[in-house]
């Protein structure tokens, strides 16, 4: 080893007293981090609130807590039938490829753990860094439970970033040893996905009133069917002259045995201008069900896999009940069931607490982004096509009160093809905040979401929600519509105090589209009927979809001017000039967030941990 | 403090032994770092090959090497006359917001070294990460040296990233004692910029020829103008019958004391079609310059500020002299005098190695990039514009031996609205690697740089050149062409052996960029003069440059066909179609690099690092 004392001796002192201290102050932070870790992982360990089963049996059971201040997600996993090692992990979609995953295996022997990374064919390699860091691992008679942690954020481009919205989780089990981490063939393992909110807002419950009442709007003993995929329909009715009513605060009731299979469920308030709805209790694809059922579409509840109760803010409350309210409820549960069990009952529903001492404010619900036209659409073969939805200053500021909106919660909905939903505020021609954003947004998993932060609207705010979607399976453009093979860009955001603006979303000039079709005519040479009786949907199915007719229609859509919905209800406009509206002007953007990492300390690279599962017994 | 210990008595045993061993294992990788940063640093404190003026006057003289292994920068600042400190950092093109700096600064009675950065007003603020790292601070007659060093990356999303390519160093002086960090005001010091290449590539000398010549093509004691640009042209005669040469080394020539004003410097040879050229010594934009030394454009030697000498690869060299080639030479330097100078004497030049033993092959210059021509254009107000130029697999298909060619050095051009350039390498449509890039490229700072890596291009490759132009202080497009106020899209490879195939060029299909101004006519309803009398540079400053017209220009760039200049000399091209050609298939991308960051090692956040430099006097 050189020495670095020798090699000049102009100024030897100065070195050797900076260099020593500069290290006793490293050994001192160091220890200062260790004394930090030890006190604040302490009780993160044994309070897990959030829960979901892992796959459809129910075998890997996750809960987990979060700490926003120090970043982590800490983890409590229970593997009721432990056999020789699990995966679990995260990426982008669910896929097995380009994932970050924590690995238990076992060669026989001992048991190891390491965090560890799947390319783009799926073959697992040890990370450089150990990020995924075990805790506790401990038999019980109910199972093998592991505790671990993981900043949210790491210093490892292999791995993934934990973001707000939906984490997609992945699990997978090993039936038998293996050698190393190398040797596990992560396509020959049973295996599955299971989408959650992993990053909860951290709100505490706003005190409840006295006279709270609850009601339970559950199904009625029902048959799960054996398909995979079931969406059931059951129509509950408010006593007669039942008043109005505030709901609080609303949580899930499902039934023992089933937490893995009721996905997720909503409660629909019926329109008010029929005076009654068929009693109905049925699968909601079946010909049986009555057609009026579809006018039961105000959203009251909805729960999804994974969440929580629900409540409103202490200033505010959902009306229901009363005049000029239907008193007929939708219930819809959406049954998960791939393993196709036969003959399982269920009775799950929603568990609404109400109050008749009326709050201050009714809460309302409010729709943005984009109106329901096939002027919007996405060319076939996208990978990631942005459609924009504007609720424009114009509309905010006729339709808004002086003190402004607070939203509070937020449910995104797009159909099959959508991957990415966000909502932005900007004020003066500037991004200011985030409503709600989802780069993980996935169709198959629509919860409302308490918001972390309230957002206060004002008149002349502007509010943007971008969807992005992937058609690359699709030949055809898809365009905007209530189909679900046609597309969606929706935020229903839940707001107070409630206003007559019920939908404030855009759609681009229908002028500037048949422009649009003329230029491709002329450009291409090709011909795509202009006539009068052609719709816009045989129109666009002509066009020839070429990188040229496809980045043009991206720039129509940046471009041209817009027809803007700003509606008290879905029919009426706010009285004005909504046609050939500019598009608002944003100069400024929020700064994409980098967040700051955190490097792992623990094993050096590629060395898993050795883990000591056997000796261990329960108390 | 708490105790972990007594939370769940399942596993104590367990826990205790594992926690125990993981933090002894911590300490343990803690402990071999700070070895290896011992034994690794000391031999790179004292060997510093690279030296720049950082300021006109050389008060401030940077020397710095490159350890590849570490990914980090040493560098030594040699501070004539210290006075209470100095500002030194990288930002991406020379700005002091939104800039990395390490800062040495005195408030009377102490001294303080912090790595800090400035926000996008010019505010300084202590870095939270110190990366920038102090390793001695010696006073010496000559005046004060630091040595520190540097992480090419760093975890600190406010650090600069090291790239190659441009660096853009900026620098600072405090005349004034200052109380913090803080207290700096950025926009009322003496301050300035300088670009060099960090990152000079690890190229062993490869060894000389025994018979090797030299030739010195210099300035005969010029008068520097007293004024901040002079282009200083002089023409230099070979001997008569001079036999053909391969030039296998050249180096600059700088008198002495004006290190801080010579740019760069360039030696052209004559165009051979002409028998003589007349002598000439003075401004090249002076209106006493004979036309004819426009035709001396073949460049021979090239170097800019920071560069070393240039070393053909063993197996080639550049021919000069013999039949068919020019007697005339013209050697051209750019002298940068912003402080004015009067009467400052020069007799800087090229010095060049030749042997008459010539090599095995004939070293070439290629051209890739975009043909010079208005049809390529860049709308004004374009923060950063893409234009791409392609030297085609059908071109490299025709014109390249089937053993390929080996490209050794780049120099990229364009002009002055020019901020990137990257040429890149395809094969069988995916990209293959990155011929040079330049990130951070400065129209300011062309010089030949040597490759890392020699790249091979075999017939049927394609090279994509970009270059990337910031028009936003312009109101009129900028169209390709000669001037200095139009743009060029260049890179000058050097290569070997020698080919026919002297450009590989492309520009859009003419007739395209005429269906795009019938577009914005009809689109648009405005008025772009479609009648034949009217230029594309007329055609397109009538275009109405608004966000639609702006990216359906790009859209069909993207897309339309292109002309391609396969020349042998920049007249004749290869025998073949190319006209109308397809645009290459990129099917696949190089990915993102990404690159490892090193977290720092040094004091606490925002805490400056005590400095001792008065007590140490020098040997």
């Amino acid at each position: 080893m050189q020495s670095t004392g020798n090699k000049r001796s102009s100024c030897p002192s100065f070195r050797l007293r900076e260099v020593a201290s500069m290290y006793f102050t490293m050994l001192m932070v160091f220890l200062v981090i260790l004394v930090v870790a030890l006190q604040g992982t302490a009780p993160r360990e044994n309070y897990f609130p959030y829960k979901v089963p892992l796959d459809p049996q129910s075998f890997l059971e996750l809960s987990w807590n979060v700490s926003y201040p120090e970043q982590v997600v800490h983890f409590q996993l229970l593997v009721k039938e432990p056999k020789f090692g699990l995966l679990f992990g995260m990426s982008d979609r669910g896929e097995f490829e380009n994932a970050d995953l924590a690995v238990l295996w076992s060669d026989g022997h001992s048991s190891y753990f390491g965090d560890a990374w799947s390319d783009e064919k799926g073959q697992l390699h040890m990370d450089s860094q150990q990020n995924y860091q075990l805790l506790k691992a401990h038999r019980t008679p109910e199972g093998l439970y592991l505790v671990f942690k993981r900043a949210f954020s790491t210093c490892d481009p292999k791995d993934y970033l934990i973001e707000d919205g939906t984490v997609h989780l992945i699990y997978g089990i090993l039936e038998k040893p293996v050698r190393s981490l190398q040797a596990i063939n992560i396509s020959a393992i049973h295996r599955g996905v299971q989408r959650v909110q992993l990053l909860k807002p951290n709100i505490s419950a706003p005190e409840l009133p006295r006279d709270m009442k609850t009601m339970e709007v559950r199904a009625p003993d029902v048959v799960i069917p054996s398909q995979e995929t079931t969406y059931w329909c059951y129509m509950v009715e408010l006593p007669d002259s039942f008043p109005r009513h505030h709901i609080v605060m609303y949580e899930p009731v499902i039934t023992a045995g089933n937490e893995a299979i009721v996905h997720h469920m909503e409660v629909f308030q019926c329109a008010a201008e029929f005076d009654s709805f068929p009693h109905y209790n049925g699968p909601c694809d079946s010909k049986m069900k009555p057609d009026r059922l579809n006018y039961c579409r105000h959203v009251l509840a909805a729960w999804a896999m994974g969440a929580q109760a629900f409540y409103y803010p202490e200033e505010a409350g959902l009306a229901f009940g009363g005049p000029g309210s239907s008193k007929y409820l939708r219930l819809e549960i959406h049954y998960h069931n791939p393993l196709v069990f036969k003959g399982r009952h269920d009775s799950s529903g929603i568990r609404l607490y109400y109050t008749a001492t009326l709050r201050r404010y009714d809460a309302g619900i409010m729709e943005l982004g984009l109106v329901y036209t096939p002027v919007m659409a996405i060319p076939p073969g996208e990978a990631g096509f942005l459609l924009k939805g504007y609720c424009t200053d114009k509309c905010t500021q006729v339709a808004l009160p002086p003190a402004g909106i607070h939203i509070f919660a937020s449910q995104l909905h797009t159909h099959l093809t959508g991957r990415k939903v966000a909502t932005i505020l900007s004020r003066e021609g500037r991004e200011r905040e985030v409503v709600n954003a989802d780069n993980h947004y996935s169709p198959h998993f629509q919860e409302i979401r308490m918001l972390k932060k309230v957002v206060s609207v004002f008149p002349g705010d502007v509010l943007t929600t971008t969807c992005m979607y992937n058609t690359e399976d699709r030949n055809q453009a898809t365009v905007g519509g209530f189909s679900i093979t046609d597309e969606m860009c929706v935020n229903y955001v839940h707001y107070y105090p409630q206003t007559q603006l019920e939908l404030c979303k855009s759609a681009v000039d229908l002028g500037y589209l048949q422009r649009y079709f003329n230029l491709v005519n002329r450009f291409n040479d090709e011909e795509i009927c202009m006539c009068p009786q052609a719709s816009i949907r045989q129109q666009l199915s002509s066009v020839p979809w070429n990188a040229f007719n496809r980045d043009v229609l991206k720039s129509l859509y940046d471009f041209a001017p817009i027809s803007m919905h700003c509606n008290k209800s879905s029919a009426v406009r706010f009285p004005g000039e909504w046609e050939k509206q500019p598009l608002p002007r944003i100069t400024r953007v929020l700064p994409e967030s980098a967040p700051s990492c955190q490097p792992a300390v623990g094993p050096p690279p590629a060395s898993p941990a050795l883990v000591n599962l056997g000796r261990v017994k329960a108390e």
